[in-house]
């Protein structure tokens, strides 16, 4: 059987995901956006595909269709666009469950890609991790082998595991990501650029996932080094919410590192 | 004048320093450390310099001094260690200041490199920012000499601006290491590799230094989705610890990402 792949959405994951299927020679056969003009700028960087906002898809030729909109407005989904009969429903995302499709069509499924997505940023998407899962067996087989021909790394995983994944993740990318804007923050009152500190971040990520980030602690909290703290929280004295979050995460490593 | 150098402390930064020292043609004289067989392990990786524990070293060749023992150490050093009259003392840390050593002696100055040293990791010393300043203009000369014979990247910066990069880099390194440990925390749980994330951190970090992190911003907290928020709390409830950190960067985001 010819897998033919429709995407619902053209925002930055159905604009990489496409590519990415495209290159491992897919047919996409439509893009649907409310905004068409988002859905043609799709399917003119993929070089094929239809791009409609019309919401009665019924007709269409492509059994397989990705959900690939903000996590809110999956719901929604099943009650705007009709599907073709028998077609497998995908959708991407890292925390909406898998009943939320399974409750209205026969055959769903989830191809959660793990990575942070930007229309400006090139990809490689076989190094990304994808998280499937499926309503059926047969239906598993179809995600996992369209998820092979774009990633090395194709892992099954319930809703419920699935959630907890995109927690850790929200710790280690989302909330690292803020600190690190709470940082340039620091160093821009200061006339320092961010880029002083490229190298020091390569080296602590790099050596969390060579030794394990509980063995690669550092810094004033690990040692218990109270003048240092005492020294920072006075620099903070005027910034609440950075004096708040510099106590409360210094609080927890001299918690953990308690001899 | 030929410069020799001396080493106070055998600890990960001396064991870094001096390799990088000697890597660039400097003569190492001696390394001190109360431990005899910390400092011989030094001399015995870099093939030079003499290892000892005597702490009047006023007979000593060398010229230059780089104490390189903890932050809440080094007070005392001034009064345990005898140096030669008129030699050069520094100091290597990112938030003592420099009217620790320029009480006592004549001659002083700061070498901080801004990294994480662990003793079993090869660091590329010419990338990492060296932070330099001294009391007088013509030991800053002799530290700026020495210093660009070893890195790329050499800041002459005050104590007090030294200081806040050192704190800016809390943030951005020992905090987000420690939610890191958090974030595996959390997988393993699951039974869920910590390599899972490997991809994700690296694009992560590298989105950041490359765009800003306030541009490169996601994540539910971001986009306001109370619903994956919520979800997410559930999955926390019996984990305050995690909660607490989480609501309290979670409110932030949302507090600075307000339209």
């Amino acid at each position: 059987m010819e897998y033919k792949i429709s995407f619902i959405g053209a925002g930055r994951v159905a604009w990489h995901l496409s590519q990415a299927f495209t290159k491992a020679g897919f047919t996409i056969f439509e893009v649907y956006s409310r905004n068409k003009s988002s859905a043609l700028k799709v399917t003119n960087k993929i070089k094929q595909g239809k791009p409609t906002n019309k919401t009665d898809l019924s007709g269409s030729e492509a059994n397989i269709f990705i959900i690939a909109v903000p996590d809110d407005i999956i719901a929604e989904i099943p009650n705007t666009i009709v599907f073709p009969k028998n077609s497998l429903i995908l959708h991407t995302s890292g925390t909406v469950p898998l009943s939320i499709l399974s409750t209205h069509f026969y055959r769903t499924g989830i191809l959660y890609p793990l990575q942070t997505f930007s229309f400006d940023r090139q990809v490689h998407f076989e190094n990304i991790p994808v998280c499937i899962e499926a309503s059926d067996t047969q239906s598993l087989e179809v995600i996992k082998l369209i998820s092979q021909s774009i990633s090395d790394h194709v892992y099954e995983m319930n809703s419920e595991k699935r959630r907890k994944l995109h927690l850790a993740a929200v710790f280690a990318c989302n909330f690292t990501n803020y600190l690190f804007t709470l940082s340039k923050e620091i160093l821009t009152k200061e006339r320092i650029a961010f880029d002083i500190l490229a190298n020091l971040v390569k080296e602590t990520t790099e050596k969390a996932f060579e030794i394990g980030p509980e063995s690669a602690q550092t810094g004033p909290a690990y040692r218990k080094d109270f003048n240092t703290i005492s020294a920072h929280l006075k620099v903070l004295s005027e910034e609440k919410n950075k004096k708040e979050i510099y106590e409360l995460l210094t609080k927890n490593i001299v918690e953990k590192y308690k001899k």
